[in-house]
């Protein structure tokens, strides 16, 4: 369709303000933060600023029957291309559907539209003694539309699990425009199939969120970061089991590599000891009356491990510099060159420590600067590589690089997102890690809720 | 097909010893706890007793080209019919498959065969230090293949959440004897549609499952369990609110009525107050430290709910005794009638004590005894009734009483089941609580993972 006929029809089932189809407009809103040059080929016909639900499912049925792709969008600071219109069609923005509809303390329960950002939702539930934990580096701007596509973890899903374990019920817009529930208002449903977790983590394949009512929990009394630094990765990575065997339950075992430090210190400098190997970040939670003695225990744990040096925050500022210091690294990274990528691979603990030294030495065989940051409780690393993409060798050896990445954590029992998700960048490694079977009835899933293949199109699969 | 063709056709695919069609074999594995004297019309052709992958892989193949239902049971504890064979067929017993295969300390995971007791499964994990955290109240005899069927959950997932957050993987066989893994090795795993979830609280309809691959967590160093008695039921509500405002997050929040109390007391004498309207039972862990601070915490908020009573545990056997004595409560109520009956309503906690008397009053009018039990933590209950099926008045009350009891979980905003699904027992409720559009998907992924119906045939919906 052409894009004065787009907008001419896009006017008949929207006010004029709330769609544009200004080059500029369609062009901005057609990258997402996947770095790689190759992309801008093909630009989004429109995007669409949706009001309401009425709104998507007029947008749905309109592009339903034209067999229009449309691709939902958050902030657009997913890492995989899973916002890019590949194929052209809507982008749909949720910017002014942004609310935090009710926030239920008794039942401990939050109601949001898709573009309520992460970072509010979890003031607004801090505000009244609750809490929702997932924290995806970027929540100060993602949205839970974005979260929920692409079931964001971070930090302290160590603990407390990703965005799939705090979604009771989603609003859904399926592809023929219909609404339906995916869950109930009640805490735990044993009805019928976990429709909740289908559709989190889908990637906006299967449906559009228009509303989401997600699950809170009491807020801990306290929270506390121990930063241990260390002179080698094995210690380092030895340290976290150590902290288990100790039954101890820390909120976050976070890791930054030299690298990662050093690039991150020269951005925001906060303190960071430069001179170490590799430091974990460790954010304990509790009671007001324990939490000096679980850090008690920790540091003895850390001390143990040899650990090189171990500091600690008294205040909550100091958690703050420390946690916005790390959530920095890849901003820093930016400061190195002009281009930065951000992966995302995952092994079983057991064998964190040869991801961590292999991904390093993959990096110096083909001349990129690496730093390493990653949720290690949990197995997770995610190397940020800063790059010029103009420079060809450059640019070449990035790829390679990045396979072989790939190849050694699903060499090491892994795979190649814990928490990122697939969307275009990975679709070429799904069958390394998923059984033919198990992505044949994937796609059999997509059709059933997405027959005319609208629904941000060639994503995953 | 004639039970003696059966026979012959499966001494082909399996030895003799992992198979019967003896008639009394046949009839006493075609029941589960769903009390309902209008079952065992319909019983099994054949009870296979599976050894292992292949011999799950032969039998579905054949099940699968003679059209032949497969229902799959461990246990047989699951309370809403999910194993019974209503229309005949093999029922595939998992008592040879029990075996946890490997229990690793540094990734916090354990492989298990599907027959393998949740208790067990519990013990193997806190021998090294580690906790499997789903509690199903039967969990000394019943399976994890039956946890993930159900997706079963327990006291503790007030706290810690259901089987389907600890399933990282399963080995299923689908309907056409093919193997396919639904997740990673990993903790975390963002590639592709949450198959693990579709999965586990399928109740045996999408496939088979051969191994399941659980994520454990550190063990909390101390549990102390604190009863809390009341003299009526607003203030028991309301305390559990109170505790949560206070920012304590014990691992349970359980509930029993007095009835239930008094009902216990004397089948299992275990000092329980039974003067009183209701009592909460509190579990709380922590670190050495700090157990005992975190229990003068909940005392107090007791108190200022005004408890008729508080009464805390010193040592594990005082705490497994009071457990044990809240686990007894459906065979304590046996004691009372013939046969009784247990279920299941859940709702948002802001109508909890509205559901409690509401269910009280219905039973009542009824004039059936009622024993309430329930994690009330989560808004849920389960009403247990002592009843005489015989007694034809008895049981018409029983069934009217019933559905007015998921009438009212619906009115208050809640649902028919929160942890033991919807089996042959709650089907007729499906569309009260899930739209019609959700159920059209929920029976399209069915036939994509089972277009001849053979597994687990009309189970849910």
């Amino acid at each position: 369709m052409l894009i004065k006929d787009l907008s001419k029809k896009l006017n008949k089932i929207l006010p004029r303000q709330n769609y544009t189809t200004e080059l500029e407009q369609r062009y901005v809103y057609s990258f997402d933060a996947w770095a790689n040059p190759e992309l801008g080929k093909k630009i989004a016909d429109a995007v669409i600023f949706v009001e309401n639900t009425q709104q998507i499912q007029s947008v749905v049925k309109f592009a339903n029957e034209n067999k229009i792709p449309i691709i939902s969008r958050g902030a657009g600071t997913n890492t995989v291309g899973s916002c890019i219109p590949s194929l052209g069609g809507i982008v749909l923005n949720f910017s002014k559907m942004n609310k935090i509809l009710e926030l239920n303390k008794e039942n401990m329960t939050v109601q949001v539209e898709p573009g309520a950002i992460v970072g509010d939702i979890q003031q607004a539930a801090e505000n009244v003694g609750l809490f929702y934990p997932p924290d995806p580096s970027n929540l100060k701007v993602s949205t839970i539309g974005g979260s929920i596509a692409q079931n964001s973890a971070g930090a302290r899903c160590f603990k407390y699990g990703g965005t799939k374990n705090y979604v009771l019920d989603l609003t859904v817009v399926t592809s023929n425009g219909e609404i339906i529930h995916t869950g109930s208002q009640t805490v735990k449903n044993a009805v019928g199939y976990d429709l909740n977790s289908l559709f989190t983590g889908s990637e906006g394949t299967l449906g559009i969120v228009a509303q989401a009512l997600l699950k809170l929990i009491p807020k801990p009394q306290e929270t506390q970061v121990i930063a241990g630094y260390f002179n080698d990765i094995e210690n380092t990575v030895s340290c976290v089991n150590n902290i288990i065997k100790e039954r101890i339950f820390p909120s976050t075992i976070d890791f930054m590599d030299k690298n990662a430090i050093n690039t991150v210190e020269k951005f925001y400098p906060s303190g960071l000891q430069c001179d170490k190997e590799a430091m974990l970040l460790i954010e304990i939670d509790g009671d007001k009356e324990n939490i000096n003695s679980i850090r008690e225990n920790v540091c003895k744990v850390l001390k143990d491990c040899n650990a090189a040096n171990i500091r600690y925050s008294g205040t909550k500022e100091e958690t703050d510099r420390i946690w916005n210091a790390r959530r920095s690294s890849m901003a820093a990274c930016a400061k190195l060159k002009p281009n930065v990528t951000t992966d995302d691979i995952i092994v079983p603990r057991q064998n964190l420590a040869k991801l961590v030294k292999g991904v390093q030495s993959i990096c110096q065989k083909y001349d990129l600067t690496s730093c390493l940051v990653g949720h290690v409780g949990d197995g997770s690393i995610h190397p940020q590589i800063p790059i010029d993409f103009s420079n060809e060798t450059e640019y070449k050896n990035y790829k390679l690089a990045k396979s072989q990445m790939y190849e050694l954590a699903i060499n090491l029992g892994g795979t190649i997102s814990g928490e990122h998700g697939v969307g275009l960048a990975k679709k070429s490694y799904m069958n390394k890690v998923t059984d033919s079977g198990a992505i044949e009835y994937m796609r059999q899933i997509k059709k059933i809720f997405d027959p005319n293949n609208i629904l941000n199109p060639y994503k995953i699969f």
